[in-house]
């Protein structure tokens, strides 16, 4: 048997999510329907995040455990091939019978994309949050600061959510920037609780409208509740960017160079 | 009465062209209906240009002949408003009785768009050609500087598309450039001919087949003959990029500098 790690990219606007479910059309079970025409027979796959219906993914990770013996090369080729326009196959590699594309994640980067002009895009439907008024991407970069660390995140977790034993999670870098009409905010993290990008970016965005303070981010998280923190941005926006499996942490590359 | 001229962008993967259909979406008939909810009276659109099926516009515009004093800065956001998604206005403007949207055009711009990687880009249904096989962007840049000058382009019109007087056209400059996975062929000039970037498009990617020599394209002009160009490429790779109705001719701006 081979352990199979796949990597994808996926525009999720036709989709409910990554997740199995039993009357919408996820990623996961059209990945697993492309799998068994390529591969003549169903196997399971897992992935290495959930994403919300309507959530993308620049990268995104899937183990499965086949017999075939298919070159990876192939099975990428042909799985493309297999996949919608919009789900891509990037790249295939056996991986250790003790890895596992969920648990194995080191960190993970999510990325938020906002069209901040008062004329729509028209090629970016679904593929971002439109905001007319004009943000003030240095403000919020640097209220963004204070997701850095270590914190009991509660406060930025959606209800339902809190099925994990702990709400601690290391936040390694946030950064809110701008080119052209398009905000961007990134956030580097060991881990990410259920909606948290999102009700980051509502945060942010209630910073700029002023109902929240700059500097009131480290109180909110200490409140640990959700009611304190701002509204959960659209789904549209949000990308899974980077899923790390290597031992380094972010920024450690370029710092040893 | 006044004459107003608005400013467009659209994705064209929606809508069956611009030009009204009786059984079809078009834009027009979209931009019409738009007009009519914030104006409160049918008015005419006329368009700069005609865009097939499937074709997308980064810059577009049409005039209309209203009795409303909206200011035009009103009846941008409002239209925006009331357009879909995938049609932006972005600017309105009052022009002399004597404009016209078409026939005041001194010269356009399209840029085809080749995304040119084995594995597709899941974020770019339907706005650009997907094309695996690496292509020479060096060769075909040259290549295209054949398309440069005052010919008779009938060799590259489809057909039915000969209703004018006249099939020669001036073409001020072609260009082939690559920017990582994407290829853009850009072509400016004073007019263009049914299908005619589109055929310049498939005759480049059969240059890149070498199904039509390199230094062919003279001849292929010279003979008038549709057969002897290379295929249509897709609708969806197609943009029009900027309508010019300024006096100067394109690279005058810069040369002047």
């Amino acid at each position: 048997m081979r352990k199979l790690l796949v990597e994808l990219a996926y525009n999720g606007a036709g989709f409910h999510g990554w997740q199995f479910q039993k009357n919408a059309c996820s990623v996961a079970q059209t990945v697993q329907d492309g799998l068994e025409a390529v591969l003549k027979s169903r196997v399971p796959v897992t992935g290495c995040s959930r994403t919300d219906a309507g959530v993308h993914a620049n990268q995104f990770y899937f183990h499965t455990v086949t017999q075939a013996t298919i070159p990876c090369e192939k099975l990428v080729y042909a799985l493309n091939a297999a996949l919608p326009d919009t789900i891509a196959a990037k790249s295939c590699r056996e991986v250790e019978e003790s890895f596992h594309a969920r648990y194995s994640v080191q960190w993970k980067r999510y990325l938020y994309r906002i069209h901040n002009h008062p004329v729509k895009d028209p090629f970016a439907q679904g593929l971002c949050l439109r905001y007319p008024r004009r943000l003030d991407e240095q403000l919020l970069n640097q209220a963004a600061q204070d997701f850095v660390g270590t914190h009991d995140f509660s406060a930025f977790c959606a209800a339902g959510g809190k099925e994990m034993e702990s709400n601690v999670r290391t936040i390694y870098s946030a950064s809110v920037t701008r080119k052209g009409d398009q905000v961007y905010f990134a956030v580097e993290g060991n881990g990410f609780l259920y909606n948290m990008v999102r009700i980051m970016v509502g945060t942010l965005l209630e910073i700029s409208e002023k109902t929240i303070a700059p500097d009131s981010i480290p109180e909110i998280i200490a409140s640990l509740d959700r009611s304190r923190a701002g509204r959960t941005a659209p789904a549209q926006g949000l990308y899974l960017d980077h899923v790390e499996y290597g031992g380094e942490l972010p920024g450690e590359t370029e710092k040893n160079k």
